[in-house]
């Protein structure tokens, strides 16, 4: 299996990066995981929808029709940690890609491409430590499935 | 209002006492916010049920009678931002205490002194992010109680 996770906009805070590091380190046991964060789009009140959709394009570009796209989302199917490790190990034969949109979320062309939409949780998080959730929570599936002690 | 957050051991990561430093200097605008870390437990397999109810003891202590208590738990109750936002601002008169348990969990006793039980996600993250998830989910509210644009 391979792990891609495709972000719209760059990480800025040192403490995000530094978790999110030490993920990845921790990470590489189990998987090939690469992080590839798109160029900020200058947003203004005016323009949301089109910097959403030109994100979506953006994000879309980088997906090969092959690979099984999970996209994030605050409106998607929440799940237990369980659950998420069952759905991995159903589909580690793929190469998955995880899409993360940027500060006005997740667009709808994203949404549609992915056969999974999922949430993380009923609170709005910003865009920027939903990326440090994701990698922890891919860690502890990994560790869970392989039969670690990381998840207890 | 003032808050007390409670919490079973020490935060250890630095990039997650980074994270929490930001924010409760963001906080400190809004509101006086004071995070009570209780010493570890040893925790083996044979004592775990122990450990959970010296926690729950422990973090009981600390709490006054007038407090309103709000328990973090995996199985608690999912809330939007905006609907937490509400939840607090119905409970601003009071002075709050957050509860979140150490790597076994928050405590039953814990649990049936809360006036309201809490889960962040229905994924298992570590005792010691939930602190920084709490911290910018408090941020977060008092931000967009005040009007303020750091929510969108």
């Amino acid at each position: 299996v391979s792990i891609k996770i495709i972000a719209a906009g760059k990480t800025r805070k040192n403490y995000l990066l530094e978790g999110i590091a030490e993920f990845e380190k921790r990470l590489q046991k189990y998987t090939r995981i690469k992080l590839i964060e798109l160029p900020d789009i200058k947003t203004t009140e005016a323009n949301i929808e089109k910097v959403i959709e030109q994100e979506a394009e953006q994000i879309l570009s980088r997906i090969k029709p092959s690979e099984k796209v999970i996209a994030l989302d605050e409106k998607g199917k929440a799940m237990s940690t369980v659950m998420f490790a069952r759905y991995l190990e159903n589909e580690l034969r793929n190469d998955l890609v995880f899409c993360i949109g940027g500060v006005n979320g997740t667009g709808e062309k994203v949404k549609r491409r992915a056969d999974l939409i999922l949430s993380f949780s009923g609170f709005t998080f910003t865009h920027q430590m939903i990326r440090l959730l994701l990698y922890e929570q891919l860690y502890r599936v990994f560790n869970y499935l392989e039969g670690g002690k990381y998840h207890k």
